[in-house]
């Protein structure tokens, strides 16, 4: 199915605008986790991939009812080499056998040609046709290289595949370049790579009125979300920075059309570590439960105000 | 050893400012490789990761005493999974063992905090302390989130690492956004990245006058190389866009300062599939001697300029 089309359908279904992000980190996935791992595999690459997978499938279990999309960020696979990508590859699997669209967080970018084998290695099977565990439904690029470095993904976009360009990242120093003024379009940076993002995406509409051509756009700037809002009415945002970076549902109200669609909202830290925060088990035996909870109490938040 | 440093004694040592980039596509290897590792793998993933291995260390072996450094590009790897970063880290160890600098090609980027798993997973081991199969001495990466997603880098340059930061890159559309100028400074985007980057690797210094924050900047684009050289005068430049992507000798020559260095010039295709463009043998057997026979050309042409 057409990418937006599955993510509108999935949001209504389940009554959220939410992803969890899936971003697994060694010294903070519960320690029980850990301890059980080591004593299988020893302290080695395989054991961190284990321990992610179990920590992913638990917080998947504990929340694919209450959330259309997860976003694995690939830094945090990559950092335990080839084991961690499969630990990867094993969490995109068994999230989209649990109904849930899989957003990899990979910010790629690249020439061309390179950008067609990121779109081969993301969204499509290998040249022996034959593998598909890194299929995922939707990435994350970086738009700097223009329209060549986009259009590899913008093929698969046309094939069920979604993408969703950087345009206002979530982070304190995102205005050093997103915010300088172009002298000849007298808009900002972000505001040139939104018209960008709704030139590409204009051709990939689906029949629920979204195109599969997506922007991220950060929680913490809810006065450029609204001027993006306006310049991409039928592209969806990603937005991160709700919760441990400092975004609330009121910042990213302007996000959302009025229909109440066209943003995903995103939280990472706040929900799969929640345990550790909530005054959870000193092993973390509770991590589910308490990202379910978390869950639970973002998806009202955010309701209220879509 | 800092990596600037490193760089330009092996320059001086080799007499040769080339990067050979490893960019292995299944359907461009030497039949004879893919052929053999079918009939001892099947058609696997890990066949296809043991036939980049096999052709790497071949292109290694035939081009380490030519040029300081190599570039294997990730998406090529990432095309296969985890046996395809099995591949990226077995191919990183080698070149290394065989005297060669290793630059990888993944153009990351994020937020300050994944930022930060980036950096541990291609400069530094991971939480157990034990195993660095990623280990690189320097990535390219993209500037667009601004500081904070570039200063986990900046931290790893600090301890003998490297980064290139994408800046004016070689693919037809990289004017979209890199020739915009802007409205305060009146300079391309480009060129504000090029300020950044001074900025960034401005006290990064090694003893060799150079910084081991360097720029990506296109063959392609000679007339801009020039006004970057003379804003990032201690900077390397990593040059791709010579040879199959039209770029010269006489192209890249204003990517040098007057000593002769500050420019890594790059090729991939040209180099590694020589023997498919020189009449070579149908199944590719002298692919490696294909390879060492481009290299030797493209560095006298090189040296011509520089």
């Amino acid at each position: 199915m057409h990418f937006a089309d599955a993510l509108v359908r999935s949001i209504k279904a389940k009554e959220s605008a939410l992803c969890v992000g899936l971003d697994p980190q060694l010294g903070k996935v519960p320690k029980f986790l850990v301890e059980r791992v080591i004593r299988e595999h020893g302290e080695t690459m395989e054991a961190a991939a284990e321990a992610f997978i179990a920590f992913n499938k638990g917080i998947i279990d504990a929340v694919k009812d209450l959330v259309p999309a997860v976003k694995p960020q690939l830094a945090y696979y990559e950092e335990f080499g080839h084991q961690g990508i499969r630990a990867f590859e094993e969490t995109c699997a068994y999230a989209k056998q649990q109904g849930l669209l899989v957003i990899a967080d990979g910010k790629r970018n690249d020439i061309g040609s390179t950008a067609e084998a990121y779109a081969r290695a993301f969204f499509e099977p290998n040249l022996f046709g034959k593998f598909q565990e890194t299929s995922v439904d939707a990435l994350t690029v970086n738009g700097y290289l223009g329209f060549d470095g986009i259009n590899p993904f913008l093929k698969a976009c046309g094939k069920d595949k979604g993408i969703f360009v950087l345009v206002r990242t979530s982070n304190p120093s995102s205005g050093d370049i997103q915010d300088r003024i172009t002298a000849d379009e007298a808009m900002s940076m972000a505001e040139l790579m939104g018209h960008f993002v709704e030139s590409w995406g204009s051709d990939l509409e689906g029949e629920e009125g979204y195109s599969s051509v997506g922007a991220v756009v950060g929680a913490t700037h809810p006065v450029q979300a609204e001027r993006l809002r306006a310049i991409l009415p039928k592209n969806f945002f990603l937005v991160p920075g709700y919760g441990t970076q400092g975004g609330t549902a009121e910042d990213v109200a302007a996000c959302f059309n009025n229909d109440g669609l066209g943003a995903l909202i995103v939280q990472a830290r706040g929900i799969i570590y929640a345990f550790a925060e909530e005054g959870g088990l000193a092993n973390g035996e509770n991590f589910a439960e308490a990202a379910r909870n978390a869950t639970l109490k973002m998806k009202e938040d955010v309701n209220r105000v879509r």
